[in-house]
C-alpha cells in the first residue's frame, strides 16, 4: 500500500504545483495534506525533479531557506521553444492571412489557450531570474499571453488603458507617440502598482516601439523599474526601434506586390544557447 | 522499479492532461510515450481518476468510442466554488473598494492568474455539458477570466472590440445599447468564428445587461447559438436585465450614504445542489 500512496502523493503534489507555477509550497504544507513525514516528502519532491526532467515537463526546484519549500516552473528549452515557435511560423507564412494595408491576421493565435500558454512559459523562462513583481500590457490583442506569461510566473497581469474609466479609480495618464505618428494617451489606475516593484512589459506586437515607449514612461511614473519586454511579434521593419533590449518570439516581413507573402520567421535569440 | 515507473507515468500524465483540460489524450498516445502496455496504462488511468477524486482537483475521465481516450476537467464542486466566491465577496466588501459613481475597484481580482483561473475552473464546471466552441467576451476587463474558462473549456477565446481595426481585416459591426444608454458598436473579424458554432459569453460585469445583448445580437449575424452566458458579477439593480439565463458569480450591492459600502454576496444558485 505504500508504494501506491507514493503514486497518490505525486500526482496529487503535481497537479498542485503545475496549477500556481512559480509559487513556493512548504513541505509541511504537503506533509499535513498526505499525513507524511517530511523525510518521505523529500523523497517524493526529489522523483518528481527527475520525472520533470526525463519527460522535459519543466522544472522542479526545492528552495532552501526560511521561506523555503518545493515550486513548479513550466520553463521550456531553448530547443523545445525553438521548435514550437518555428512550427508557428510556418502557419503564419504565406499569403492567405495577408490583410490590405500589409498587415497580418493572427488573432485567433493570440487566444488559443494552448498556444498561448505555450508562449507564456517560453517567455517566462526568459525572465525567472528577473523576478519581476507583475506583468504590464496595454489593452487588447496582448492580455492574453501577457496573463499566461503572468500565470507562469506566478504575478498579477497590469492592464494599461487608452483612456481613464470610472471604474478603475484615480488614475496616472500619459501622452505618448505612437507607431502611426499620433499623439495617444495610455492610463493606469493609482491602485495597480507599488512604488520600487519591478515590471516585464509584454504585448502582441512591436512595431516602431512607440506604444512599449509609452509603458517605459508610464512605469516610471510609478517608480517602477521595467526588468524586460517581451513581445510576440516584431515587425523588422523599421529596424530601428525606439526601445532596446526588447526580445520577441518571431519577426514579420510583409513583400509588397500584387500578391504580397508574409514571412515569420523565429527571432535569433531562439538560435542562441542559454 | 516497476512501481517506479509507475510514478513516472502517473506524474507525467498528470502534468500533460492539466496543462491541455478537456482534450482527449489516446491511451496509445501515452502507450508511446512511456513504452507500456495498453491495460497498465489504463491502471494508471484508474489510479489517476482516484487521486484526483480522493483530493478533490477535478476529474480524470475515459471516453469510449473512436475518438476516445483519456481528458482531465478541472471541475469544481459547488462546495469548493462556494467557499472560494464566499472568502472573495468578503475581500470585495466594505468601504474600501467603493469608487465615486458607485463603482466597485476589482480590476486587480480580474488579473491575478490564481484567482482568475480559480473563477474560470468554476464557470467551466457550469458548462461542460454544454460544449461550447468558443468562449466570447468583449474587451477589456473580462479578457483573462474568459480566457481562463475557455482554458479550461479547451476551446478558443473570440474577443469583440469597441471598433474594427484593420490587423482584425473584414469584419461584421454592430450597434447596441449600452447601459448608459448610449449607442455603441460591437466588431467582431468575419475569420474569428464559423457558422453553427456554440458560443459561452463569458464577461467581467452584468448591469443592465446591455453589452451582454448586443454580442448575443452580435452572434446570430453569424449564425452561432449562445448557449450560455457567465460573469463574474451581476449588479442587484436593475434587477430586471436585457438578457436571461445568465449565471454570475457574485452579486453587487453599494450602498448610498456618507460613506457608501459594497456588499458582495455569493450568487443563490452557488448554494443549489447540483
Amino acid at each position: 500500500m505504500d508504494k501506491i500512496r507514493r503514486n497518490e502523493r505525486m500526482t496529487a503534489m503535481m497537479r498542485l504545483l503545475v496549477g500556481s507555477p512559480n509559487r513556493i509550497f512548504t513541505l509541511s504544507n504537503f506533509c499535513n495534506m498526505f499525513g507524511s513525514a517530511k523525510s518521505t516528502m523529500s523523497e517524493d519532491v526529489d522523483l518528481l525533479r527527475e520525472v520533470c526532467r526525463e519527460f522535459d515537463l519543466g522544472e522542479v526546484e526545492t528552495v532552501t531557506g526560511a521561506a523555503g519549500g518545493v515550486r513548479y516552473r513550466p520553463a521550456v528549452s531553448r530547443e523545445k521553444a525553438r521548435e514550437y515557435i518555428a512550427e508557428l511560423c510556418g502557419r503564419l507564412s504565406g499569403t492567405e492571412r495577408v490583410l490590405p494595408g500589409g498587415f497580418l491576421y493572427y488573432s485567433d493565435i493570440l487566444s488559443t489557450p494552448d498556444t498561448v500558454n505555450r508562449m507564456g512559459e517560453i517567455i517566462a523562462t526568459e525572465y525567472y531570474d528577473c523576478a519581476p513583481d507583475f506583468v504590464l500590457t496595454m489593452e487588447t490583442k496582448g492580455i492574453p499571453v501577457a496573463f499566461s506569461t503572468a500565470h507562469a510566473l506566478g504575478v498579477p497581469l497590469v492592464i494599461a488603458r487608452h483612456s481613464s474609466k470610472a471604474y478603475e479609480g484615480s488614475a496616472v495618464n500619459i501622452n505618448y507617440v505612437s507607431g502611426s505618428g499620433n499623439i495617444e494617451m495610455m492610463s493606469l489606475s493609482r491602485r495597480a502598482v507599488r512604488e520600487n516593484q519591478k515590471a516585464l512589459i509584454v504585448d502582441d506586437f512591436l512595431r516602431g516601439g512607440g506604444t512599449a515607449r509609452g509603458m517605459v514612461e508610464l512605469m516610471r511614473e510609478f517608480n517602477v523599474e521595467v526588468t524586460g519586454m517581451a513581445f510576440v511579434m516584431a515587425a523588422a521593419s523599421p529596424e530601428k526601434k525606439k526601445i532596446s533590449g526588447a526580445k520577441a518570439l518571431m519577426t514579420l516581413r510583409v513583400s509588397d506586390g500584387e500578391f504580397p507573402t508574409a514571412e515569420v520567421q523565429p527571432a535569433e535569440w531562439l538560435a542562441d544557447p542559454v
